[in-house]
């Protein structure tokens, strides 16, 4: 069998762990007698469309640190795209490009790193490779922070943000407890379907820390009066009290809380605010406590130096075993993580069919949270604990954590 | 000389080095000949007036890595308090009680660690002693991020929110480049009347990443026009621009960006928008750009995890230097940082009377920062960059960072 080559690409919102995963694939294949070199697709699939492509191979060679430090580097190294592919029966010239530009790069393999909309490209690529009888092996690799995607037990990315998410909490605490007056913290968390990173804030507490103290997720229907009642109960036990929200919060009727806010601001704009900012006001006028709210925001999910050495490490591990499945003919599938037990931790890897992952979110089941919906059970606390266990080794330099530069950027240059 | 005992305290708004400077005095107390007891004063100076001390030196017995620890544990230990003594004109019998704690805890010195309002309690009590013929010394530990102390180079704290703000725009600069699509990044940083910790965010600079692009100080007046015609002109060189925001930023009446937002959310309730929130809507209306704002509120003062060793040490020397100065002999002072040199990075150890520091503050000077007034000039850049130089060892266990119980709390059990 002649050498072939193979295309990688990344997709959707960024994590800490999606260039593990791109490192892993990188790592394998350059091992892997079958391959030859690896490209880059440069913003996700858009990079074969616009024939937009970076050859893997030199960047190792320019420097033999490429790899590990790739694995340490927050968001996308190759970037990112939200294009969804148009469905073949419409438009089967899109299609036609795509496996025209796999003949005239001689590739075996094309991964693609990403969440629900891009195992949805996966499923498409497959679908038509097959109808055209073609051999390229076309397999996604998950990621997203938001941990809802179907079939693997958790998703790459999730841990770090939780990681990220839990020590952030403790350090807001330590933060909170300084003051002898009363007050009530909000920290608003991401997740606008799915309450898994937000149930990750439990994993702060310890011997010392009780915070958060109540937990909101879009599983369980908001209820304002109960909330209320919530935060003045816990505000008769202690001085500080820390709350924890998912962003996606929604009242009984499915409306977001954060969505019916419009605003004017002095410019006389509309503005949305926050989940965080709304519940801070709730609090102030209905109890009138001191009351502050923090929105986590984009760091849960770039925030590398911060990030779990066991996502890094099965991100990777799944990114090396994609190679290993191409190699033994595996196509129109995603890699898996399978968990063996929570205490010792274990889990192996495997594949699924893509066709039953794609366009599926995945909730916490309702008996992972508590009864009264303001916190989360054992069960899930054992399930998250090991995700954010390990630091990987990041290297500092003037003071900053040493990441690799933008891809697409720094080789365009 | 008979032994005498300390009592220290800390005040004002958390930092990350805070707790350093308490090391440093416990530990050089614990080492010096004429210290018995080192009583930490619960909640700030109200721990004197409300009798609620914790013995120190329990403490060490009990843990042998507590002072280790201490040194690299967010906020205070002590807890803080926002605290102003009257005139002692007006109430003399608050200061009465003060000194009579002393004398019933035999105290021969006290440390307040905090920022301007604290360096206001210690110049109260140094006049208060000295009018009533006391030799106990009173002297002040500076901290604040927003380096905004006179007199001293930079103040304990400052360093560590630095390197927090500085990597933060790091990488939220890889999260925001992996997309091509045209988009705007506006990060709002804390420091309501100076911008010394927006203007770390410059330090993020390195081979491949321009960001931070535009940085507003509040000490240049914001122009609405010239930011719109700002910005339009940086995305016309590139596609995703990041800008650095203070929170104080001011229009050249004196009017705070962020306190003329007036706005009703869902519950009817009247809210003040963000500085950053504000600018997000001027430029979605008047550019109509892809917008985000981020604020990285209260993470700023608590993430010890990636803290400046350069600035726990300089915290950690200063509390050791404050018990040397008492042992001296000195009161009615702060501790200061002098500069020696930039390059190679040099400092030395001083002492200022406390009388021309309390309740004055430092601003940027105007010729650190550029002509158009928003950036900063190379030597503002210098002046930063050793401050935010190293990191200490933090411990994680189950995959969090170890820090100190909370004290107060601790103890009280």
């Amino acid at each position: 069998m002649s050498k072939k080559n193979v295309i990688v690409a990344q997709s959707g919102g960024p994590t800490v762990a999606i260039n593990a995963s791109l490192a892993g694939v990188l790592d394998a294949a350059l091992r892997n007698e079958n391959y030859e070199t690896v490209y880059g697709s440069v913003y996700g699939i858009l990079g074969i469309l616009e024939d937009h492509l970076i050859n893997l191979n030199e960047q190792v060679e320019k420097n033999p640190e490429f790899i590990n430090t790739l694995k340490v580097s927050p968001a996308m190294y190759l970037g990112s795209c939200r294009y969804k592919l148009p469905d073949y029966e419409n438009d089967d010239a899109t299609y036609e490009f795509i496996f025209k530009q796999f003949e005239k790069y001689n590739v075996g393999a094309f991964f693609y790193i990403g969440g629900n909309d891009s195992m949805d490209t996966v499923l498409k690529l497959s679908h038509y490779g097959k109808q055209i009888g073609s051999d390229i092996r076309v397999i996604g690799i998950p990621k997203t922070i938001d941990n809802d995607l179907c079939i693997t037990d958790h998703t790459p990315g999730y841990g770090s943000a939780a990681k990220y998410v839990a020590s952030s909490i403790l350090e807001v605490a330590h933060d909170t407890f300084i003051y002898s007056v009363k007050s009530v913290t909000i920290v608003e968390i991401m997740g606008r379907d799915a309450g898994w990173l937000t149930a990750a804030s439990a994993l702060a507490r310890n011997e010392y820390n009780s915070a958060p103290h109540l937990i909101y997720f879009p599983e369980v229907a908001f209820d304002k009066e109960a909330f209320i009642a919530d935060v003045k109960d816990q505000l008769s036990k202690r001085n500080n009290v820390i709350i924890a929200v998912s962003e996606g919060i929604r009242d009984k009727e499915g409306n977001y809380i954060s969505a019916t806010t419009a605003t004017n601001d002095q410019f006389g704009h509309s503005q949305l605010s926050g989940t965080g900012k709304c519940l801070e006001y709730l609090i102030k006028d209905s109890i009138g406590v001191k009351v502050r709210s923090i929105e986590l925001n984009v760091l849960q999910r770039c925030a590398a130096h911060i990030s779990s050495l066991t996502d890094l490490n099965e991100s990777f591990a799944l990114g090396s075993h994609a190679v290993e499945c191409a190699v033994n003919g595996q196509t129109k599938c995603m890699l898996t993580l399978n968990r063996v037990s929570d205490k010792p931790y274990e889990i192996t890897i495997g594949t699924a069919d893509i066709q039953g992952i794609a366009n599926e979110a995945k909730s916490i089941p309702r008996e992972w949270i508590n009864e009264a919906g303001n916190d989360i059970t054992d069960a899930l606390h054992d399930y998250m604990a090991p995700l954010i266990e390990g630091e990987p080794i990041v290297k500092y330099n003037n003071g900053l954590p040493v990441y690799l530069p933008v891809g697409h950027l720094d080789a365009g240059k």
